[in-house]
């Protein structure tokens, strides 16, 4: 697909905007009943559908769960099984780390060890944020000859590690063995490319358990996910998209700079996302703006705090419809159900308002409207190079 | 997909029509409204619909716009991303030439070079067809040593160039380097295999510009999409049917052909193609009968027009019913929508009418009703192996 979208895509003036809802597919709190997005009162978004086109969006395959990371691929045009991003890099993304391509990345744990070196807490007592960061602090004292080293507080006993130096590899197993009453595997290299990367992360790990000898419960840490940056295709390289991210949360700007977007700095809310939208509106070609809240509320359970997200961003629209977007995109990256308290597998609805549209029978947004919306359901993957053809931005295939 | 057709292709003497309105799939003409499709009136359409299964086709995948080459490969039950035809091919099938599989053909430009070679019209300013006709038969004058040589008119500065000889590569890039003020390329091998190739391109471009070097403004020929038949496996030999393909327009001939088609020469009007189909009723188990002016109608951008070949299209079902085919098939091989005046990547109204079909919610032929279809939105190179189940041609898989 990545072959035909270098082949086909054109140069436009042309805008594109597309507007995820983290999370935004529901399921019904009781039996029969309306889903989020069907209680919510949405009188923009159902304009939209009425006038232009639905369906629903398989974020990755039927009965998958996506995280973040594969749930935004898919939408961005990847496919989520063919480009994987490691747990390091995910971590690193999160805290608005800016990895390299030359950067090894790993999620840190500090954890508690006996006299003996075995593992007695994999979470060293969840020792608080401020704990973390001041043992952090202590962990950039390593040295290593030859890289350079990033050390980051995360979040309570969780840490950041990134490596720096040119041709490291990246297939090494987790240090973290999974399980207590034993001791933090040794880094082990896959491959000879990662041998480099394991001497070097076994000096770190060394040298940290020196470091925090005296720091019980947090006297050792162990890596997960160590990883680099896969080499993924560029937003502007494949579909000739000058492409700016808006999105509050670090992870999502990180995931949008993964492809080679610009991230346009939002402030912290809607309306502030709304601003930077206006501002850089002639600064790019396509804008993926990232709504949190939706996926939060139903992380938390909260059916009604869910709807009322919902609310929330059905009243942005009309401000970014008057902006004049030739195509908006409306969807999420993955269904996240008050009901279940987490990410499912089920489909997204999706909107798409184009010039082009071919009406369908939906007439309002939810997920039992789209199930009658002439987009039908369909992987997530190819919902960008719709969004392209709509915006006149994809030559004919073949003569 | 192939393997599997040719393990489970079973003999049978069921017959199976497939009728291509190309171009079929339409858009409203104004916000809301019918498209041409559900705008005309189609008793006999819809009473096929009401009574078997409809959906809708997608050519190639969400987003694209096919040309008539993928269109109709796809509908062949050919991956039209893995089979690709050159435009070489495409400009000689055009012409009815018919390739063989040690041709290599490429689609010819007259254009107007300079005292110094560099081309300053790449049209040679748009000589017409008798002029062109007349330089093209001069070009055959060419003689080169272990090659047979065809040059064969088009259409104004257009010419179809084919050489013939065992062997032959054909990575070559374009003569033609798209831009004026500079001169035509020299043919460039990109590939051990195709450098005889470029000697004989050569060589043939070094006599022409001898020949053409007094007929101002067509002093010179540039050479673009050269290639060979891509090697398509045959119809006959992945689904063990006897196909004949009844088409006005050579390039739907010639396509046909391509995959192994029997050409059943119809005349010019869908009356004498409907003579063709009863004429040759036992000479095939396979039909494929190609309506060229839906496309036509969409192109110029005629909405009533492409309503009235709709209607014209449905008259003529009830001849094709009479014969008792096991299976009759009416889609497009894509849209042409009349507000676009071009093709388009919206998917395509399909009808599938045998005595093996689960009914569905759809009581009329048009996009929105097709929506409601049994056979939901399905990619078009699973339409035929489709048809070949209900004709009763394909075998259980596994046991």
């Amino acid at each position: 697909m990545f072959d035909l979208m270098r082949e086909l895509a054109i140069e436009s003036r042309s805008k594109i905007v597309l507007l995820v809802a983290d999370g935004l597919g529901g399921l019904p709190r009781e039996p029969g009943g309306p889903t989020e997005l069907e209680a919510a009162v949405t009188p923009h978004l159902d304009g939209l559908v009425a006038r232009n086109v639905c369906g629903l969006s398989l974020p990755v395959a039927p009965g998958i769960t996506p995280g973040s990371g594969p749930g935004h691929l898919g939408l961005f045009g990847y496919d989520p099984l063919a480009f994987t991003i490691g747990r390091g890099v995910l971590e690193a993304l999160g805290i608005d780390f800016d990895l390299g391509p030359d950067d090894v990345a790993a999620r840190g744990n500090f954890c508690t060890v006996d006299a003996d070196g075995r593992i007695t807490d994999r979470r060293a007592g969840r020792i608080d944020s401020e704990v973390g960061r001041a043992l952090v602090e202590k962990l950039r004292g390593v040295r290593i000859e030859g890289a350079e080293i990033f050390v980051e507080p995360v979040k309570d006993y969780r840490f950041v590690l990134v490596i720096r130096a040119p041709g490291l590899g990246d297939d090494i197993a987790d240090t973290d063995p999974g399980m207590t009453d034993v001791p933090p595997r040794k880094p082990e290299a896959h491959d000879p490319a990662s041998k480099r990367t394991a001497a070097i992360l076994e000096s770190f790990i060394g040298q940290a358990a020196d470091i925090l000898r005296d720091d019980h419960p947090a006297n050792m840490i162990t890596l997960r996910g160590i990883a680099k940056r896969p080499p993924i295709p560029q937003f502007e390289e494949v579909y000739r998209l000058r492409a700016g991210a808006i999105a509050v949360y670090p992870m999502y700007r990180g995931l949008a700079r993964l492809v080679g977007m610009t991230i346009l700095q939002p402030g912290t809310s809607l309306a502030d996302q709304l601003e930077a939208l206006r501002r850089h509106w002639d600064d790019a070609d396509f804008f993926f703006m990232h709504y949190k809240y939706t996926d939060a509320a139903g992380e938390d359970g909260d059916f009604e705090r869910k709807v009322a997200c919902i609310e929330e961003l059905d009243a942005a629209i009309p401000a970014i419809v008057d902006l004049g977007p030739d195509v908006l995109m409306v969807t999420g990256d993955h269904s996240t159900p008050a009901a279940l308290r987490s990410h499912s597998w089920h489909p997204v609805p999706v909107l798409l308002a184009a010039s082009t549209c071919r009406p369908d029978a939906a007439t309002s947004f939810g997920e039992r409207s789209c199930l009658q919306g002439g987009l039908g359901q369909v992987e997530a993957k190819y919902l960008l190079p719709l969004a392209l053809a709509h915006a006149g931005r994809l030559a004919k295939f073949g003569a």
